[in-house]
């Protein structure tokens, strides 16, 4: 299973909002079915985005009506603005993004294969880079988990949301393989179900003993004291440790800190945004109240009702006792370990 | 709409489940269809339920071959007891159960039909008085909704939940005619989705604006500062003032303290259990985890997966604002002023 893959000039990716009931993969060579995909959440995941999103540039100057480094960097900026244009709130896709056009910036790229060449070239090492950082966030984030430990996640933060074997779903997966997982308590995560469809289905086939619940019934479980670890994913991280993740991560933190329970962020440093100063800044999207007023499909309010949907909402860091990432694990004050952590980093 | 009514020797009710896109109700003389009616939440609401449960008591006496109020006691025992092992949380079940034993004992009854007749007399008398502390709910409710308050309620509290026009919704919806309410947020409430399914019909046919979130959503409406009331009900309120409600109110109750909104439960003196001393010994209802595994009929989850489904929380009384009872508004400490609400109120 391949989450998202470069394979000659084109991308192939898992379309995730079929799991479980269906495991089906698109392979393109153009980059607005990669976006429209974002979109629709047939990729997701923040690091997974970035993926996509250079990999999405990089088909974009496999057109054979390009001739030149002009009319690639052309068609790069078109593809790089509807990318962009997907979701807001992951700052993985900009970084990404970012990183490509610099690559492509380079006074030194004479042809149109030279640039697909070294488009090509950042693109698989952005996606090779998250997949070091996610064995990496696997390792020390396991060194958090002590053995007898029931675990409690929310959302999807596995091999289906990056390159690698997930983030805060990696440190769970290493600490079950040293033994020391009992069980792990899956949030559903409504309005999208990426725990019920996704992450329990990432457990289940790594053995763990997975105890599927609805979002609200979490803090009944951090209550009964059944669980000694809460281990979350993130979509952006502030200058200061304020984390946008998946709607519902916020009320989480809430109850893991009045029940005592370790809240624990795994993220790669292409998550942290220093450039944002608090989580009062991040753009949280809104998605369509279908979300909300559907499940599986099928209408579950009265017609025409209006719905909130956020996507996300925002942890202030004082709630978080960790933040985990391949440069280490970080305590606060967050502010420094973050910049210390993103040294050498391109910002998006 | 009827949500619980009598019909000469026959019970009719709503079928919740089907709302709100098919409104069709049934007719039965069988306690064992009440019964099943109430394990599926065809009716549901504690104050609902207890109602249903004396209705369903009432027809058990009209067997045209009971002839004595011994064969009538008989009978009734039976159906008592199925009904009390339809559902465990919501206290007025037991309640109304007793009350219709206490009267069927009654040695002044010496032929069948003067059983039947104190028997349904007394039903009548649990759903009239159900009806009577709705309105005092309301009317005391709404005193404590400001002009200009958005509200937050959680699960369906409304005429769908009791005899009357409901508990919590009866306060939000008299504050409304007042021309108190801007707006009103509902928790969708997985896994049954009461809140999107039935709270959001009953507030759209009273023109009420209405948003509807899910669960998760509602520390983030708590966290903008957009309401300034939370209303939910209680399916058993113990000596203490701890409350069982529907799962997710404890995380609801957790965050408005956090941010300074009133926590506000409204419920008859029917739903208070003076016999348990606080919520630990509240009895919680466990679903099937079907309830978790699908939506809308439709399998969201991997085939086998083990999920935990309880259908109630409890709410420590230090989260609590204020219990809205037809006797009054109490306030910290519960104990005493329970004890007073509830004098000369039969015990289950």
């Amino acid at each position: 299973m391949v989450t998202i893959g470069w394979e000659e000039g084109k991308v192939r990716f898992l379309d995730q909002t079929l799991l479980p009931l269906e495991v089906r993969s698109v392979l393109t060579d153009d980059y607005r079915v990669v976006g429209e995909a974002i979109r629709a959440l047939k990729v997701r995941g923040a690091p997974a985005i970035g993926v996509a999103a250079a990999f999405g540039c990089a088909i974009s100057l496999f057109d054979p009506l390009l001739t030149s480094p002009r009319d690639g960097r052309t068609a790069l900026a078109a593809a790089s603005s509807f990318l962009s244009g997907t979701r807001p709130t992951a700052v993985n896709l900009f970084t990404a993004l970012e990183r490509i056009r610099r690559t492509s910036a380079d006074p030194a790229i004479t042809t149109i294969e030279e640039l697909r060449t070294a488009v090509v070239r950042e693109a698989l090492a952005i996606q090779r880079e998250d997949v070091d950082a996610c064995a990496v966030l696997g390792r020390l984030g396991a060194s958090l988990i002590a053995k007898g430990s029931a675990l409690l996640t929310h959302c999807n933060t596995g091999a289906l949301a990056t390159a690698g074997e997930g983030t805060a779903l990696a440190a769970i997966l290493e600490a079950h393989r040293q033994g020391n997982v009992t069980r792990v308590f899956v949030d559903e995560t409504r309005p999208l179900l990426q725990g019920s469809r996704l992450t329990t289905w990432e457990l289940i086939q790594h053995g763990v003993e997975t105890v599927l619940i609805t979002d609200s019934t979490a803090a009944s479980v951090l209550r009964h004291g059944w669980v000694q670890g809460v281990f979350v994913g993130a979509d952006r991280i502030t200058a200061n440790g304020d984390v946008a993740n998946k709607v519902g991560t916020y009320p989480l933190a809430v109850l893991a800190s009045r029940h005592g329970v370790p809240f624990v962020v795994v993220a790669p440093t292409s998550t942290i945004d220093l450039g944002t100063p608090d989580g009062s800044h991040i753009p949280i999207e809104e998605r369509s109240p279908r979300e909300v007023t559907h499940c599986a499909g099928s209408s579950v309010a009265p017609e025409g009702i209006r719905a909130f949907c956020p996507a996300f909402d925002v942890t202030p860091n004082d709630l978080i006792t960790s933040i985990v990432t391949e440069k280490g694990i970080l305590r606060a004050p967050y502010g420094p370990a973050l910049t210390l952590a993103c040294k050498g980093k391109t910002a998006p």
